[in-house]
């Protein structure tokens, strides 16, 4: 079978590595990029190599950064006694869309998994605790999945926390926006069932 | 809102220009590249740049090809009376990948699409004549798409082979493998009626 150039086969081989890339989806980007998109696909050479060049983590809380602190751990104005957990980077940028959140953030990069072999040293929890250390941290608010494996991790902080004195908050769980009774899974309404709140009636 | 770090930020624009990635698949591919997998984003990088810089068109079909001829017009053993016409490289890989046709290809790089304002002149049909000169060709086969544009590059061509006596096919029309009448669509209906065959009984 007679198939495209080489140095195309070899990009399209990079290409179809990344995630949710199939060979069908690597060609016809490759072939996009060659046929009248060759600046755009120059350019995206250019920023790949500067990415991986100029972007690190953060020193204190792991997000992504270009410089040794990132841009909320620089900021002046978040409040250095919340500190909000989360398994990755994607999950910071999910949080500030909402724009609510004040305090700053710890990234795991990672969770701890016994059953994948993930054990608490290699995520980072022992750079969280010491962050803990000079007693401005008053409260962690526990942002993992809710998956076992995320349930597992915020239980495990949690229990460190206690011994430390610091409160540990986790998010609520329950029914989400839009959300059909019927169609709900049981740890949803079991959740959503013992966490209910009292309705306040708004009375004239 | 706080978000990736600027040279993130410029990777994540360019590849949602890439067709099918919107701002959050990009968002993911960048952070899939910055997470433990950089040699994969700097083998990425330099191949696109490589395939930017090698592959060009084969100077007879058009086709995708990083030598002046591509592999299959370098081939020995294609049959050069028989010219394939096809819109774009893609169907190339397509037809190869099914492995009967042993001619030659012409990728037009494009339709005849007037109301899009692309004239004949701008697809690849006057190479197409100029290969047809020396004699050697006895049949055309027309293999555009099966839309309003594609039937019409194909009269427009299966016409100027008219005057110079060369033979012009169009690839069949009908039902495909699997297709159920009841969900057939009217024009597919209409030409597996009008291009019906003889049904050889094999009798003992």
């Amino acid at each position: 079978m007679v198939a495209f150039p080489q140095p195309m086969q070899r990009l399209v081989a990079c290409l179809s590595k990344l995630p949710s890339l199939g060979e069908k989806s690597a060609s016809r980007l490759a072939y996009f990029m060659l046929n009248g998109n060759r600046d755009l696909a120059q350019a995206l050479a250019a920023a790949i190599q500067d990415a991986v060049q100029q972007v690190k983590f953060c020193e204190r809380c792991y997000f992504l950064s270009d410089q040794s602190l990132c841009g909320i751990c620089r900021s002046g104005d978040r409040d250095p006694a919340l500190i909000c957990v989360v398994e990755k980077p994607m999950d910071v940028i999910a949080i500030e869309r909402v724009g609510e959140f004040r305090g700053l953030y710890h990234v795991l990069q990672g969770l701890w998994a016994p059953l994948r072999g993930v054990g608490p040293e290699q995520i980072k929890l022992k750079e969280l605790l010491s962050r803990l250390e000079d007693g401005t941290v008053r409260e962690v608010i526990l942002a993992t999945n809710v998956t076992v494996e995320g349930d597992a991790t915020a239980m495990y902080i949690a229990n460190m926390l206690a011994e430390r004195g610091i409160k540990a908050t986790r998010l609520a769980q329950g029914m989400p926006k839009g959300g059909e009774l019927e169609f709900a899974d049981d740890l949803t309404l079991s959740r959503a069932f013992s966490g209910r709140n009292v309705l306040e009636c708004v009375t004239k």
